[in-house]
């Protein structure tokens, strides 16, 4: 059975792991990431991959990277959370390795693996949501990971939900990241830090708001907390009006939630679920997509990656 | 050389050309739309053919039709304008005139036009918007129209710009339709009209605020009317907005405008350009779309339609 | 008993009346507003005066009129309807009939119609909103009307709602009076006139969306048709919004609504109501205002502008 | 010459004065407040207020207190900052210093103060609109503070600005003070700190975002730089909207711009000024406020609060 490597890299670890042909994790590695140190994040991608092919035929390697990669799956343009600008991580790792290697944007590897191995696995069409400290996704179409002319495509995070609305973490305003990532959810919290709802939130918070955080509301919420509940709706229900423009514009078989505020699971998925129904142009005369959890967690990259190198 | 029909269908004519493998418009054919009765439209969908492909070696045909088409290219599911729910067109088409049929989105079709024979014919990844009465689209994704999962992608103009925004006539709020539609134009004007800088748009309109159309803001605008200008240019900056968010989502190489309001060019283009530089993610960081006017009019449905018949 | 006349001037109508210190209306008199020559405007406004003094001891005479109303009470400076601009009304109808007489802006004298005599009469602070046409308002603080600093307050139909949001026939975006007036439902009406929900709307009007009209919107919701209840839904929640607003910068004891939309009563009052209770800042720790339809009709102008006179 | 005791009770500090008919300060006091405990904050008040007087002749107290005050001018009903939930502070004070005392909100006496002594000396209706850590005002109309009916009218920084927009600290969605208000630009600035332009501010902040302060951005703007003027100027552009739905209610002489972020001067007072002008509805037809700057500073609380006492 043809075996190979996906590298997952983010902002603050490096994980990697041995995949087969069903999306099976064997052997795993891990590393922080370097992020101050362009250089040492390449080499710790390398250290990784030759640790984990020490003594197996492995046949390619995937890495799924944040940022922008070029669109002959090469170069990575821009990750600002990796300070790599143009750099040639194909190639670099390639020639460590002696191993095929394509680069892919990590939440295309994560809704790849989404689409092959996890909650996506029988349609063609499919989109997958992250919602973590940011809002990022990737797209399936006919069964082809869509990355548009330019390589960047998918940054469904910056569909603009308002205009000069919230501030987004990219400079503009209005994106759906600035609405329904976990950092709006923690923005909101403490800024209704002060009113009588907030007791519980507080609390969790040793009564400093600065410190509320993400799975605190995800967890005031799932006790029945009603703030909890309150801003927990209101995020869900930005998901769902992204995913009424998402479905007239793509069409897609199933909607996949993953990233950390997807364990809030039917908290985000009622509400979400509720406004997309509202939010489809044509209702009625036409299918519709349907909502999934992810299933697959942090390894969907992991094995997405590993299994668009072996592609 | 291999020649096919091309049948545009909208709610007020139908419009049918041969057309060659390099998209010239041979014989023309026309009718009225009797958009009340379902049946006859078929019916003349048939008759135009049969006129058209008289004495010719015709391949196949290919009918470009308003509303959703399911993923098989062969029924209308829905079309408003034609009344029409669940009509086998491609069966109907084929069995009368014994050629090989497909039916399309007209969006679609017009986007495979200028695709494959006009504004885009250099690049692999384009969107077409067409800004008439509504605004429409299709979308083109190497070098492959993409339909979506059910066949209803690429509802450009539903797109939601703004949370509770405008009445679109879909029924539901804040669609791009609302925003950037010669509809949506039209009902600025008008009420716009007791304004003292209507003054000009009202004397188009012989003093009637309820008279003004689209082409006179259009010609007021041209002429350099104040209010006329600014009316263009709002209109133009919601495409612009929502161009961005397209970039975000699909990164095409290039943007076609067109429908009736883009024969106000610059003044279209302009202000539409100006706002999509503004509001594109990671800007610096990653290559950018070019805006163009469409080239084909309203030939771009029938020779698009035609087009993908023969494919 | 004290007898004064109040005028009350409209674009369409001039209506007057003879009114005692109760606020009842004795004689009346009423002319068709000559509204494209100012001069003819004042004729008539001392015609009807004269006419109603005629064999009577009057005090005074009052005028309400459209437009804005300089702080002495004596000059209309701009009233569009009337094709007034800077028209010393006071003193010209003072000379032709020797009486002595204000010029009040009309909506602050129907609010005072109905603070003396009307559904506020328990009172100090009130606010009177007219949904006719357009939005209109007075404003009446401890017991005296306020004119601000230069006589043009309380224009409460041309506060923003939404950045941005629908043209206004003022020239502004986004006013209240662009979503709660009588012209903002026929607007909403037409445009939904697709749908297959308006069937009975359609109905009304003859089957032409352009005759839709906002008694139709308003008798279809009082038969329970569900768009035109959606539609009146939604303009009675912007003026609750917009009351929330207004109740945390003016804190009035009570909101009487009044013009031609209020006759809709519950359909406009309830969800207004429901609204305005979620949209007050500090709620729980103050005192709220209530809500009452107005209960004294086009009366209200003329019965306030002839106790105004008194005063 | 009479003199007068003025007290402003804030979240941190009680700062007093003895005060002459001329509005000038004399011997002053100052506690920090003892913020968690209510009775102690009265105690508060009456030890400076004792100290003040010890050998004077003193003829009045005026309390200047943030929150909620009657209309009788006796009881705060509720200050979040104070803990205070319906204290008879008039008389607690009246009782135990033998001097007749006023409770009126910080912001009505600081209004009073620039009306009375400051940047509106000059005119009858006038509003304050502070810009703090959050954003309050007061209103003077025809030389009167106007109160409400209830006592808690003019809360400015509460009008909405956007339907469903930012969260405020009163639990509400979308006023002013979530836009315009100190914390609302450190909110701004601190989420936009990733980006490349936020070199200065992070720079002033030590590198951490979380330590960017208002006075930072206000002093990078002043500097010239671009991030730290987009972020003032929005924000003055929300002041501008917001004083032109003011405008159109209150129809004021002038406004006055204090608090913390005023400091910005020009910096304000310039996109502000622009922005308003914009939207004044009926423009050209009227006469139209001025803007100025406060010229009190911290010292208007105290003057206001100590003249109200006196009237």
């Amino acid at each position: 059975m043809s075996l190979t490597i996906g590298v997952d890299v983010g902002g603050t670890k490096i994980a990697a792991g041995v995949v087969d042909e069903k999306g099976v994790i064997g052997a795993r590695a891990r590393r922080d990431t370097p992020s101050q140190d362009p250089d040492a994040i390449v080499e710790s991608i390398i250290a990784v991959t030759r640790e984990l092919a020490e003594g197996q035929q492995i046949d390619a390697v995937g890495v799924g990277s944040a940022g922008f990669v070029d669109s002959a799956r090469s170069t990575v343009m821009f990750a600002p959370n990796l300070a790599w600008r143009d750099v040639p991580v194909r190639q670099r790792v390639a020639d460590a390795t002696g191993l095929p290697t394509v680069v892919e944007n990590d939440a295309n590897s994560a809704a790849w693996g989404e689409f092959r191995f996890g909650a996506a696995e029988d349609v063609d069409d499919m989109i997958l949501l992250t919602i973590g400290t940011g809002v990022g996704g990737g797209v399936v179409l006919g069964g082809e990971v869509y990355r548009g002319a330019h390589g960047v495509a998918a940054e469904m995070g910056h569909i603009r939900m308002v205009p000069d609305g919230h501030l987004c973490g990219c400079g503009l305003r209005g994106c759906l990241e600035a609405y329904a990532s976990g950092t709006a959810l923690v923005r909101e919290a403490r800024t209704a830090a002060s009113l009588p709802s907030a007791e519980r939130l507080l609390s969790l918070a040793g009564g400093d708001s600065e410190r509320i955080t993400g799975p605190m509301v995800t967890a005031a919420a799932a006790d029945g907390d009603e703030l909890a509940t309150v801003l927990m709706t209101q995020l869900a229900r930005w998901l769902g009006e992204a995913m009424g423009s998402f479905t007239a514009l793509f069409d897609p078989a199933v909607f996949v939630l993953g990233g950390g505020v997807s364990a809030a699971g039917d908290l985000l998925l009622g509400p979400a679920e509720e406004t997309l129904r509202k939010q489809i142009t044509g209702r009625g005369h036409r299918p519709e997509p349907e909502i999934r959890l992810a299933t697959l967690g942090n390894d969907a990259g992991i094995s997405g990656a590993a299994d668009l190198a072996r592609k």
